[in-house]
């Protein structure tokens, strides 16, 4: 976090994104966020992730608390990408509900790109249902 | 989200980073997300903040859902930084009590540099008790 310092007052504004807008956003990160209500208190994990189809895939192991607590339950997906030089930015939320999708022959999912290693060989997917996002930028 | 390109095998691992490198590596972003069991789902907010002795310090509006759902909650306040060149990053979760803090004379509480313009006016103080933060990284 920023201590303010002394700088020109500049007018900045918070723009509503559209849909398509949100999606093609999230498709140019390869890092984002599930959040959602642990039993233990509100939980959220980086991971890295793929969009297809109004769907968000990521990977997880057996063991993790995502998929202890969150298997078919709603979460949020938060992507984001900020620049601290022209305090500009912009954020998307993808809500819906999550599930661990176990191997069907017939269908096929994407691949994700997933940096750290370890066991992760579960696939959750995120059926979104809803699609917000936003911009903060000097006119 | 990146689709997985053919590339070498890169071992990547994840490190626990200690609570000093935490608060330090926290102190160095400008915008973090505040996480919080919301009452009708999980909840995810992009904002400006500080971090300040332990605590995190971030403005909100009177109205907004924060406000709201979290005043005498347990959150989660989550940075992060990535690096999609080196497929390295860090991240850190800050876990705590949110409270609204009004204005108290005796009280200081070092200003946050909000980039987005809107009626702000209210200081929200997370009081952290409990830090984790892992980084990957290839060796």
């Amino acid at each position: 976090g920023y201590i303010r310092e002394e700088q020109p007052e500049v007018l900045v504004m918070l723009v509503e994104l559209d849909e398509n807008e949100c999606w093609e956003l999230a498709a140019t990160v390869p890092v984002g966020r599930v959040v959602w209500n642990g039993s233990k208190g509100p939980m959220v994990v980086p991971v890295n992730f793929v969009v297809d189809d109004r769907r968000v895939i990521l990977h997880s192991s057996p063991y993790s608390e995502l998929v202890r607590d969150a298997d078919d339950s709603r979460v949020v997906f938060e992507v984001d990408e900020v620049d601290p030089v022209t305090r500009s930015g912009w954020s998307v939320l993808l809500r819906g509900r999550a599930h661990v999708a176990f191997h069907d022959p017939h269908e096929s999912l994407p691949d994700v790109d997933t940096w750290a290693e370890g066991s992760r060989r579960l696939t959750i997917v995120i059926e979104v249902d809803e699609v917000t996002g936003r911009r903060v930028a000097a006119p």
